[in-house]
């Protein structure tokens, strides 16, 4: 059986990787593709490399008849969606690739983006979307908020060591690099080819990064105290990636041991043999999250390095794989799909 | 019902290659992997962005058994095929990814690959796989030669036009522009990051490129005269890709009609509209040619610009589609996936 | 002795590599800086490498006191220096290194950029400012216009066989291979990291590209007879450089002796030996352009490829090199930096 | 008055750089330049962006004229100059770019590099080459050893904390971002084009990385006591550069004002003002150091990130700086260059 499903801003990056996992997925036909100022073009002029597909033409959110719709991803630019959301149909599931429903306190929406809740008596039914952390809420929610990307490299990595007890709360050090393509395709100067090739650089340093959020809300959360990590975002001159390497004060071998425990059954978290540590040219184009951890001469302390591709398994293979459990289908359909390495 | 396949010098980029195309095969099933200096190797140690994939151990050739076989993929360095195909069973199906038998003259190989061809009884049999014009009788064969991968972006702009006396046959100059993975893996160092990093640059020029004997052989045959074009390929800073600007005496509607017609019903090579030109990013990753036309100022003048993934269309993806003809499979199966951009 | 000069338009990558040029000059002082969006900020704001410099605030036009010039560096978008000229002291030496003034039929200006000539009476006295081929002139001028980047590379390695009569003047094909700077600062989709990043694609093809308004003016006066070269430029993932690659019919050997002989003399440009071909990374940071001349196994063509920094020799140190000339200053002040490899 | 100067293994990437900068030197000749393997090629030949210098042919060590000499630059792979060194004039001055002299205790050398200190016997005359902290002493030294590239980006940074005790010496995180050239010239599989583009991975993790030695010797040293830095490079695709951040415990604010003092009258270290953070693409082609320093919504933290050229500033930028000190020349003679950006 097939299910129809359409992506509300289909003209950014995560929309266009939503296609291509889309296309080879067995169970899933793509009934609309919305993008306001695009609208009327072909997805091909959009995006030429979507060109051997047969899609529908670009249109404005108006003109998509959501009563013969399945499912609805929202790829929107962040502040857009609530409003959006609360006008579709009631029983329409929707899968959220923004910002705009992650945060469970509409007062912590307002202070991390700046704009007062535009739906906040849709938030309770929101399920936050870290697939392996709440499977069961996803496979049942109507709505489900995307997670930050860099909040889910950050989380695979420290959720079970902050359940199981085994990190210092007080001293969390998350340094990330991250792929270009993480900033979206709007214009800015700070995002040209010759700004970004051959520099790295910091961005939203000093504890102003948006996604810190979602790490206070569930970090705080799990541990029963308020959790605040230390988060320092890197741009590095890769299209697709985030590295995240996680300074910590724990027992390395312990930590290992909780992490392959945790993920023995996950089909897209790997973590790795003790001492080896992933790299974020083996995750593109992919699903996977590859997690390696490391002690160090001075003891008590551990690296643990998360490492995935920010516009699939951080932000669309999310999305899918979500959607996949709301509509029940196999987790794992249409994502399958192996590195792209070299 | 499936296969058994093997892949030979699984270790370099086309063999890894293979391997991420025919994780997602419905029919194929990797009996073994081999590599001679890194055998006994996982494959997760030697391409850990395959780590998800139950894969056999890396072996030496000796350690298959080839009875259990119903393919055999050939991923070695030039020079090697030839004895190796010699002294596998008569009837176990071969593809070849190297140079050894895309000459059908032993003489036109000694000359541009500089060894004598150690196989010659077998090369009559050898057929050329360029797919999309050797379709039947790669049905046919037993032992299939994948082309070069300069070749294949070349020939799938050219042929048609030189079949239909479209362009003038003594001034096509094709200028290239090749990914940094064409030159594999082994270590040189004029391939390290920090030298092909920010640099373009020129190699094999002067026609001494060995591709060349493809096209000798490929387009005089076409044409029913010697015919020699002007090649030269250069170096950038890619990963993957061959973008080939094809610089053309001839009308470039006629041309642009021409292609159009003789590609419409071909799965993997896409014409774009008239006037607009093809890019490597747009490919990447995926099984697809985009060749675009455009005319010029100056009359009876055409560009026709080709572009491929080196690693796939042009070698590993043209390998598997030709293994889906031989063992009578969908030609597509395993190829579908949408390029990655970005 | 010192002279003191402005940069107008000094936010550009041009107007900043004018600034990195001059910071070493023994003779030249940086009396004014503008940009008109930026005005008052401070340059180590918009350009933090030039923060170890004393330089000027960013102001209007308005506020440069011109009086105290000898010089000024016009590096503003197209379109916006002829009117300024118009304006300036008429004593006042200018150096512009945009299009308006490169072209010495005004209605050649109109056709090419769209715009009417907005200041025809000063083209008569504006030479063109390609050094080798000019230098007496730029010496005596008052005012110089650069040439293009494109415009630069290509005549550096066709005049002498123009001029010579070595080369078949109907057919000319200069494949242009361009790093992003050239494209300067400006916001453009196709500019951002993600999409240029491992991608090549070409732009501006079919005999629209607007520098081909100087190699018709240029080459057709040479020739004394027109000249339509033809002419297509590809985007490459580097950040600054450009190597074309000129597809000629004629005696290398011939061509390699008259290169050679031409630039033995000069300081910036210099010819490889025969058969070796340069690449874009050997000139990157510099104000050397490097010429190879390979023969082909097809007789009676030659490939020669020809390479410069777009933002120095091709822009930026082009006009330093005539601002020398124009002061009476050592031809080569301030332009003997090495290039940086890697 | 010119000093003579020879570059003993100038066929690596410090040796190239050695040549650059001393190109434009105003008081440096160079009289010799040596490479074991590549002796008898010209220096144009193995790096040909040196092309228009006028340089003498390369050499085994045997060849050199060393009486006629005033210095003598050591870029030789680490572990042959401390033989080497052993048999030169006892009065000809040497600096030595790599890490043979740099540990003062010969077990700590034998311990970090594996091999036997060669020549224990000239070690205490060795200074430590870090410029700003050791200024008096290379002024009045024979022998300098040069720092490692990530010891000199740290250093730069953590020093003037440590001296006046404004961080927990107990809680030192540095995570670096390292570019490419940094690994040498040296042929390995994991410094490949293909391998390192569009990827990001550490190395030397757990606290294995020899310039711990440095950073263990030194720290201590200044405390008073032992101190053990937590260490984290990371390989990122850009040619030049090494980006450090450093997680810190302590008052941002007074960190700031510190590193401000300190480097206030320092040519080469730019302190950025407070919450601005430095990027590596400002400071590549140059001698310059960026630090930038920011604090923290969690109170008593600051981010402290340090970046340099590691080839300039980090290796023979740093050497050529020494060599003025040691023959009273201006100390930044030849080293003013402005980074070349984009």
């Amino acid at each position: 059986m097939t299910h129809s499903v359409a992506i509300l801003g289909a003209s950014g990056y995560t929309g266009a990787e939503l296609v291509r996992l889309i296309a080879t997925h067995p169970a899933l036909r793509i009934a609309a593709l919305t993008a306001d100022r695009k609208a009327g073009q072909a997805m091909a002029d959009v995006f030429p490399h979507l060109r051997h597909l047969d899609l529908p033409r670009l249109t404005t959110v108006e003109e998509v008849d959501f009563a013969a719709l399945d499912l609805v991803f929202c790829a929107l630019p962040h502040g857009l969606s609530q409003a959006l959301v609360r006008d579709l149909p009631r029983d329409l599931r929707v899968v959220d690739l923004g910002a705009d429903f992650r945060l469970r306190d509409p007062a912590a929406y307002e202070k991390w983006y700046g704009l007062p809740h535009a739906a906040p008596e849709l938030q309770p039914e929101a399920v936050y979307g870290l697939t392996e952390f709440y499977r069961e809420e996803i496979r049942a929610a109507r709505l489900v908020a995307g997670t930050g990307c860099n909040a889910a490299t950050v989380q695979l990595a420290l959720r079970p060591l902050i359940e199981a007890g085994l990190i210092d709360l007080d001293d969390i050090v998350c340094d990330l690099k991250n792929g270009i393509s993480g900033a979206g395709r709007g214009l800015k100067e700070n995002m040209l080819f010759a700004e970004r090739s051959e520099d790295v650089a910091g961005y939203g340093q000093g504890g102003r990064h948006r996604h810190l959020g979602e790490f206070d809300q569930e970090f705080s959360a799990l541990a029963g105290r308020e959790v605040r990590i230390l988060f320092t975002p890197h741009l590095v001159p890769v299209n697709r990636g985030i590295l995240a390497s996680c300074h910590l004060k724990g027992d390395a071998l312990a930590i290992h041991a909780a992490l392959e425990a945790r993920y023995a059954a996950e089909p897209f978290v790997i973590v790795l043999p003790y001492g080896q540590l992933p790299a974020m040219g083996h995750v593109q184009g992919s699903n996977f999250c590859h997690i390696g951890i490391i002690g160090d001469r001075v003891g008590g302390r551990a690296l643990v390095v998360s490492t995935l591709d920010n516009l699939c398994k951080g932000s669309s293979g999310q999305a899918l794989q979500n959607a996949n459990l709301m509509l029940g289908l196999d987790e794992t359909a249409g994502l399958m799909l192996a590195p792209v390495f070299p």
